[in-house]
């Protein structure tokens, strides 16, 4: 019996290279066939920044999810668009899309959180198929075949095992640019933690002024920073550095500041399922 | 009778080059002495990014608002850094500081923000005293300083003289981060004219999608987009022009698009004075 993980780009294209990599591996890795991807030809689209317009990767994303054939569904890679089809997707999902497994991180993060919003009972953030680039591929993606396939903690961000606190993960600028609109899920009583790459400092604490400052994000139960990676320089140096930019603002909004989290856009970022865990 | 102009930096630090060369020119412009310029010496402190830490920023631009020997305070410049004292500054603000006009944009526009919030019936959208380093520059700052000292229309914003709805101006990347918090001010029924300069077009995107999401922007009476400048390359092409992103999210949100402003980053940014005018 083989479980199918159904890969499709919800933002940026993917390149069919990195897609005949990932499905070698695989081939490898399962020899029996236990495990087997199926990338949705429209990833390999492109329009403009995207992998094909508006209307063929919702459409890409609903076929997906709706089709019973496919255990799972694992977002191909981030870059930018899952925020300009996250609400028209949520309609057009079927019974057998709340079954399935949903997995990805960065520019994925606006579908995950259209998905948390309409009761998805089993969405993380954690590694995509693109990560199979990186020098840690293998391991990295095993984390999160293992959690698609079967659920596995053991690829559990760390913190999660002795805070019985329901958790979310999301890239800052994502979660920035949702709250407010209609995909930003209710996350009172959680613990949200947070990660970044490629931004100026000035960026992360002007997210962090913002992020901070909404009535509804002052509800989480906290907050945990992951790795902020590849910072862009700026002139002058900001002078605080990503932990103190997040301690500042979780001081000055009164959201307790809970450390470290194990995530980032880098081969290490741990599986962090969304809402409560079961013990 | 010389009317004075506070002149202070509530964001990155101002250079005293600069300052001396708009000095300069107030002398030259002004041989009676009619009106001269007065520089807060915080805003030439260095701490990191900014002008100072926020206690200084915040005590120099609440010192100039105070001061009734000045007759306005005008930002020095933009950068990064006003939405960290906005909030702050506000209660401590005296009877005196609301007969003031106060004039900026870009970065500044977190502390006009929150001054239209608080009631403060005098602020306008327009050049700040670091124009006079741009190729237009004795023409630019004189169309600030004639309304800064008389509340001249000549330089006000065109679309202004037809349309008698309330008006305010803002940087795209600051109003967008306002929503939610605590300086957000009610923009209900007026037109909210957007300009940005030095951003991706996939941000200028996520910023539509984010503010145009927004319960209390989809109240706006519509919007008018002025100049997206230095735009910033990306790979690949993102394929839709600046107008076209705001006209796609005006669409999306039923908020009306309006055309044109003639605002931006540049020498030829015109004076949006915030909410009504009186005829």
């Amino acid at each position: 019996m083989t479980f199918k993980i159904g890969i499709v780009a919800a933002s940026s294209r993917f390149s069919r290279e990195t897609a005949d990599r990932l499905t070698a591996w695989i081939a490898e890795r399962y020899p029996a066939g236990e495990v087997a991807v199926v990338f949705h030809e429209s990833s390999f689209l492109k329009h403009g920044h995207f992998a094909g317009d508006d209307a063929a990767r919702a459409r890409a994303f609903v076929d997906f999810a709706n089709d019973p054939r496919l255990g799972a569904v694992w977002f191909a890679r981030g870059g930018y668009g899952s925020c300009r089809i996250a609400e028209m997707v949520i309609p057009m999902l079927k019974p057998a899309a709340r079954e399935k497994r949903y997995l990805g991180y960065s520019d994925a993060g606006s579908i995950l959180a259209a998905l948390y919003k309409a009761g998805f009972p089993h969405l993380a953030h954690g590694p995509m198929a693109s990560d199979i680039n990186r020098a840690t591929g293998p391991e990295t993606v095993q984390r999160a075949i293992d959690w698609l396939t079967k659920g596995s903690k053991a690829g559990f961000e760390p913190s999660l095992a002795n805070d019985p606190r329901p958790a979310v993960a999301f890239n800052l600028s994502i979660i920035d640019a949702l709250t407010g609109t209609a995909i930003e899920p209710d996350l009172t009583g959680h613990v949200l933690m947070l990660e970044d790459v490629s931004e100026p400092l000035y960026r992360i604490d002007r997210m962090m002024f913002h992020l901070t400052g909404q009535a509804s994000i002052r509800r989480v139960a906290g907050i945990r920073l992951g790795r902020v990676s590849d910072i862009v320089e700026n002139d002058p140096d900001f002078g605080l550095t990503p932990e103190q930019i997040v301690r500042e603002w979780c001081a000055r909004s009164g959201i307790p500041h809970l450390g470290a989290a194990d995530i980032g856009h880098d081969g290490a970022n741990k599986v962090v399922p969304f809402g409560s865990r079961v013990p």
